[in-house]
């Protein structure tokens, strides 16, 4: 088993493709949900999970990210479950997807320009390697698009875009499920 | 072992977080330095690996990622290894990311505004959920980013930013190699 872990853990390293965490699809649908609720009302994650048809398990743990980065709040009691820690106006998609999936940068520089024959004391490079700097410039370039949307402006797409019968089922489930 | 290997891929799929394939940054610096060459000068992959000071299976695999994706070529023949397959000022950062880590979306939209107690028919929703979009649209500005960086200037830069002393042991390196 340790070989076949070992196995894995450098396929894993070498084979996996650049990709986001679910959880943010998931983070990014629930806040977007808490926005067009009034901001007193909190909705378990439980609930949460059977209005967007998810494993509950799963939602709980990207829910538990958001509370743990500030975007929501977890309120105690019968009437708990989570609301937006703040306006949804601002809070981003990028907060969203920081709190899901972390700011690592996606490109890690192992500096390999310093190694092999052509190698001198560390002390005589320039602190960036001119490919880490031009990709992590293109990260930037990704994160400040995601800091220009936020969730307000996302939960009136959604809205927008829904077919109205998806609305008005929707607000009834929701509206059965606040006054259980 | 079954159990073991479903309970790995589901946190694999969940808990990793969004990297970017090691083999892009050998890539790179092998397309850096392919670029920096003579253009009908091609060197093998165990030599690119030994002047990187990387493990030349791995770096194969890059190699041979490269070479399907049309960036360089492997020329056969005691001469033989790889060269660049075009100018290096028309291959770009994202044709050596695309290459080595897949055009694969960052974000995948699984669609869960279908799901749960509002769903409707599919045939009433908008062809894009807006979530997804504004995520693709983040992602289009690194690619974007990704795409004004050639091959070319980033090799003009390793030469600008290194230390004389390891362009000159590196330049030496290459010349006994090639000589050899």
């Amino acid at each position: 088993m340790s070989v076949f872990y070992h196995a894995r853990r450098i396929s894993d390293k070498y084979y996996l493709d650049m990709r986001m965490n679910q959880g943010v699809e998931w983070a990014a649908h629930c806040a977007a949900l808490l926005a067009a609720l009034p901001p007193d009302v909190a909705v378990s994650a439980a609930a949460l999970a059977e209005f967007h048809g998810l494993p509950a398990p799963y939602l709980a743990k990207a829910m538990q990210s958001l509370a743990a980065a500030g975007v929501v709040v977890a309120v105690p009691g019968r009437r708990g479950g989570y609301r937006l820690a703040r306006p949804a106006e601002v809070i981003t998609l990028l907060d969203i997807v920081v709190a899901v999936d972390g700011d690592a940068d996606a490109f890690r520089c192992t500096e390999i320009r310093r190694r092999g024959p052509s190698a001198v004391p560390h002390r005589y490079y320039s602190p960036r390697c001119g490919i880490a700097a031009a990709m992590w410039e293109a990260e930037q370039a990704f994160r400040e698009s995601l800091a220009s949307v936020t969730v307000a402006s996302i939960a009136e797409g959604v809205r927008r875009d829904s077919p109205p019968a998806a609305v008005e089922k929707g607000r009834r489930w929701l509206e059965s499920l606040l006054t259980r």
